[in-house]
């Protein structure tokens, strides 16, 4: 079995441009199925399905990636079913590149379900109960039945508020996980990530790169944030993770975030994004547009026929008044779920596009400023 | 104010061919919004939207025309709001023709909130109880405002059973109502029908068509039928009223039914139908086939890497499988409502197409035929 470092694995990364005056930079990543231009922001498709949309109106949105997630893939339909299909790719009907999680953020969440020993996950199904077990190997192999392009370690993710020595224990079972995962890949042609964590110590984090680096990934992953921490100790976090990972290599900060978090990642050096706030808020009715939050209930809408965001072109603003996705929101109509959806993905979407574009040009200091000033939303 | 009658209402409708062997007829007609292929199955968009799909998905299974709500659009966003858009049309963004019913059906389904009197219906939101009346002239006048192609007359559904007093009593108020509904229409190039009461007494019938016939209307429909009437009876009022009713005009058969009761209306005379079957029973998992009924949270689907239907060409028949369609089903997932009522909306509306077609080349004896000889699901 052969332990690879980073000498033995060519990165899939490929630098394009970069800024500068800031870390910000363009690239694209090599997959299974077709190039990734970076910055990049991958819709959340939890189950098999981005919620309330379908994969042409990703295709039409120009959604580069997505991303899908191996706990509850694993839990229902599981994954040898997905097997039969050859992978998600077909099962799901979408052409494009896949990243899947490794269920290890889904675990921490439930984590009055779940026992973790140095085996691996212990935990009951949320869905019924039932006792199920998920070690490093299982998650790997898990991800190769799965097929996504893009495979992630299993990780022990730490909650904020945690002591030095919770974070130290958590982070070395994290690195010892990531050098069994990466020894029971299989030669798939996936990629393979390891997620650096370490709590909001420095420290830990530096080692936790240095371990992940000996051991060699495809990309790296900054886990364990966006768990309650303040903005600014994210930011920190994220900057000071970027700058000692390996630059050769896709930087992916997962789950996160707000618009303005993916302004600060890509400022800080991140190539990669992940969140269901833009399909999740969309279901609640809060839309995302260039001058900032706007809550489809709100009463002031009720007779207005503009679109979302007039400096919009996704398919909900071309054809659509706030009153009427306004009328569909109080009615409860599953289009209003739908239309939102559309219209938030196709904002954060195009938000790194234009971050691209801004990098290519060298004019990202002015783009993120630009950003800020056209906020009339502090919440933004 | 100048009350018309038949003589004095060019018909919509042109008959294009006609059975030799029963009254099933293939026509078109004409409207504000283009013409409209008869026989022809209208999709139900109580709200202003057909749940779980968009205007574009509506064109693509090439749906002729849409129904929306009186009732439910006059209690929410109200038809003010929508006359600022200048009608429907605008608002939802559905550029072919909609026909709204008269909000007589939903107001005799909530009958516990409602009391007729000789005015019009008083009765309460089934959103937050507020008392509200509709008239028969404001029926009108709010159809007007929502700016249909087709509009109703105000009517009153009779219960089943209903006394022969209780039917005679309703029967010759709803004929009353027709004429007020007539009298009070505006100049605004909207086509008015005439709904034909009686409960399940022919003669009461009989009389009902007479009396809308000599006030005269642009098409004639007929209602109070799939109110918990044995089938055989519905298809016998449904044969006996569409023989009665002038054939130069449009027939119209409200809220009916499954693909059987189609054939049987068309073998029957009828020219247009709706109803909420194909859309609410795609919600709770039911597909039809052209082998019957289709449930797809049956664990027999759960590897099944077949299409709902291989006969079928809707879009999700073309890109994916049962067992996908099932899980997306048991995850309660929004795709699910999404693409079940794509194909069950596909399969009436191809449905509707092939009897156009068989009438066209005189085969519908044989069209029919064939239909039964296909089902292996006596249910359907």
């Amino acid at each position: 079995m052969l332990v690879g470092n980073a000498m033995n694995r060519p990165s899939p990364f490929r630098l394009l441009a970069k800024s500068s005056q800031c870390r910000a930079r363009r690239g694209e990543i090599k997959t299974s199925h077709g190039l990734v231009q970076t910055p990049v922001f991958m819709p959340v498709g939890t189950q098999a399905t981005v919620k309330a949309v379908r994969p042409e109106d990703l295709l039409a949105i120009d959604a580069e990636i997505i991303l899908a997630n191996t706990y509850h893939l694993f839990i229902r339909p599981g994954p040898a079913l997905i097997r039969e299909f050859a992978g998600l790719h077909r099962f799901m009907n979408w052409p494009r590149p896949i990243l899947t999680d490794s269920g290890g953020f889904q675990i921490f969440s439930l984590r009055e379900l779940a026992k973790i020993t140095e085996a691996g996950a212990a935990f009951k199904s949320h869905l019924d109960g039932a006792p199920l077990f998920l070690s490093p190997e299982d998650a790997v192999a898990v991800q190769e039945a799965l097929g996504a392009d893009i495979i992630m370690c299993l990780d022990t993710c730490i909650p904020y508020p945690a002591s030095r020595e919770e974070a130290r224990a958590a982070t070395a079972l994290t690195g010892r996980w990531a050098r069994r995962s990466r020894a029971a890949q299989q030669d798939t042609g996936q990629l393979l990530f390891g997620i650096v964590q370490g709590g909001m110590y420095p420290d830990l984090r530096q080692q936790a790169v240095a371990e992940l680096v000996d051991i060699g990934f495809d990309g790296y992953a900054i886990g364990g944030l966006s768990v309650g921490e303040p903005t600014e100790m994210l930011l920190d976090m994220t900057e000071h993770s970027a700058a000692l990972l390996p630059q050769d290599y896709p930087i992916y900060l997962m789950g996160v975030g707000t618009p303005a978090d993916l302004v600060e990642g890509v400022f800080r050096g991140v190539d990669m994004f992940d969140c269901v706030l833009p399909t999740r808020n969309a279901r609640n009715g809060m839309l995302f547009t260039s001058t900032g939050r706007l809550v489809i209930k709100n009463s002031r809408y009720q007779k207005d026929q503009l679109p979302v965001d007039e400096n919009c072109g996704c398919y909900t603003c071309r054809h659509y008044s706030r009153a009427y996705l306004r009328h569909l929101f109080m009615a409860r109509e599953i289009l209003a779920y739908h239309l939102n959806t559309i219209h938030n993905l196709y904002y954060f979407v195009e938000l790194l596009r234009q971050m691209r574009q801004a990098i290519e040009q060298d004019n990202f200091i002015r783009f993120r400023k630009d950003f800020y000033a056209r906020l009339t939303d502090p919440e933004q």
